[in-house]
């Protein structure tokens, strides 16, 4: 089999960590050795300089830049993932007795919603489970509890490739986001939310930090007896620095942010460029009469990761080893699920979706029945 | 004022983030390209693949042959510091009613005592306050309690510069150690411990990451209710990969641990380096006639942080001032006491400490009255 050549590296498809962009990898390689302003590797750079604290300043107003955020609006980079967000949230907003709604899209929001409660109660208001997470609700079919402590949902699910098109739950309960996996990769009327998260390896990093967005008039409601590292207002307070924080993973964050601003031009055209190889992607699937079949209904496909089935687990198997031996790594499905998945974040290029589709070309001819 | 020539990149004696070897901080630069055998950038590798996974194994065993650890000990990679230890500890291991037993012997003693209690106790049994931390107390003038859940102390004080010549604490009562200044730059006799930590950002990597050792004796103490990224337990039973754990700062720790074991030759030779420069610089503050005035009583010397001050608040400024631009950095002491500190962790050189005390000497000669 033949398909064009490939750069000495591997086309990175994975589902998270996943690519990150050439021209910022270069930057950070060279980082390793030394900041250039600074002429110390950036592993060794002290998280209380003057340089390092203005790199977070910098990635605070980036991202708010990036969203549109006003001054009611605080940015955090913060360790433990979207599994320690999982538990903040509860801990920090939710009282005994209180309840909060919940969406339960597929994997992560199941995730969200198995985090313990100490005697509070989370009301899954949807899910999705029985239709193996193919598709997702409208605002129009939700009853949602208006004296919820808050609603959260996950706005992409990266295991099954569904993507809300609209933003969910009412404007009068405070509204929480796992953005994990689409976060900064297209416009959002970030505004509307009170809490957004997001883990940095699918779009902007390497895994170690997370972002997180608070809005003010829900900070003023957080538990404050929480300890430190898990207590927004002490975290906030402290400008991420509350101890020594990912230094090196927020330096790359922030040169993402750089690259999104200056390179991309914004979240529009970075949107424009993300849907355009989405397309490309789902136009070929649905061109193949039926070898190669999405998992996700139509409406509600993500432009994130484009999960999709062959005929066979055989057929499946011989794909990700021939996609491999070519170079296009990372295309195996989740674990929880199988079959196949192509990661399309932030880094990937429109090229690498070509490349993908000219081998599943190929493919398809050889081993269609 | 002239002394001999530097390289192009400033010469680390931060505190933390602290300076890493140069053939390590090679072999980084490139897997930020791509690690050789995966053909992957480090910061899109997933931490699902059977590439990672060694890693972490092998990580795991380094460390276990570093420090002579049998197969009773387990080895963790968690996030959030050794701030977030502070916390999981009594958390884990102090019931509500028990207490357990402090020393505090500097700034960051004192930290791990000011961690939230629910309605445990932490008894500190000694404290260096009075002092200004200036020296270390010794097991025969201890009073322990010996119904205390655990024991509790730092090995080595970062701020003030003291570190314990020996081993703290009863053997009935499980003996739990911040090691974090201090963790594989010398040899200790590691099972006399039930839980050491660590961070990484002083000996054996970039902050993001902090090493966990644990006996199984007393992970089957711990307490089974607290959610999963705080839980001991959960994360022993997942290999450290409960969630995406910080793939590239583990990446650095396992090289760090391949050139102790490969390049250094363990952790008796690492010892021995170490010892040569502390000893080299404090040898030079003692012959000083006065202008270079140690912080820590002899005794308590620590071998990674040599605190220090100058006759005068003025002449420390203008010290701090000229051994910047003579690419010397990181030399200020901690913002909470000021003063002169050369932290001298695992990657920094016996040449670098030599060129310190060649900029030392001039620095004298020009300005002693």
């Amino acid at each position: 089999m033949q398909t064009a050549s490939l750069s000495a590296n591997q086309l990175n498809f994975s589902g998270g960590p996943g690519a990150l962009p050439e021209s910022v990898l270069q930057k950070v390689q060279e980082s390793i050795n030394a900041v250039p302003e600074v002429g110390l590797s950036i592993l060794g750079i002290s998280h209380r300089s003057d340089w390092f604290q203005n790199i977070v300043s910098q990635t605070e107003k980036n991202i708010k830049s990036l969203l549109g955020l006003d001054a009611q609006y605080h940015i955090l980079f913060l360790q433990g993932g979207a599994t320690q967000q999982f538990s903040m949230i509860p801990l920090s907003f939710l009282e005994p007795g209180q309840t909060a709604d919940y969406l339960n899209t597929g994997y992560w929001s199941t995730k969200s919603i198995q985090a313990p409660q100490y005697g509070q109660q989370f009301n899954t208001i949807w899910s999705g489970e029985s239709s193996k997470f193919n598709h997702l609700p409208h605002n129009d079919n939700l009853n949602f509890n208006t004296n919820a402590a808050y609603f959260h949902y996950t706005s992409n699910e990266t295991v099954e490739g569904i993507q809300f098109q609209e933003i969910m739950g009412l404007d009068s309960v405070p509204r929480i986001c796992d953005m994990s996996s689409d976060f900064l990769s297209k416009p959002v009327d970030a505004q509307k939310f009170d809490l957004i998260y997001a883990h940095a390896q699918k779009n902007i990093g390497p895994a170690g930090v997370t972002v997180v967005i608070i809005k003010d008039s829900l900070l003023q409601q957080a538990n404050p007896k929480l300890p430190g590292f898990l207590n927004y207002a002490t975290q906030i307070k402290h400008h991420s620095v509350y101890n020594t924080p990912p230094v090196f993973s927020i330096y790359v964050v922030h040169l993402i942010t750089q690259w999104l601003i200056k390179d991309i031009g914004g979240l529009t055209a970075m949107g424009q460029l993300n849907n355009a190889k989405a397309q490309t992607l789902y136009d070929f699937l649905d061109h193949s009469h039926g070898f190669y079949q999405g998992h996700a209904l139509q409406k509600d496909r993500s432009m994130m990761n484009v999960v999709f089935n062959l005929p066979s687990l055989d057929l499946e198997a011989t794909f990700l080893n021939e996609a491999q031996k070519l170079g296009l790594s990372g295309l195996n499905g989740h674990r929880s699920i199988g079959g196949i998945r192509a990661s399309l974040y932030n880094g990937l290029s429109l090229e690498a979706v070509e490349q993908l589709i000219l081998f599943m070309r190929h493919f398809q001819n050889q081993f269609a029945g």
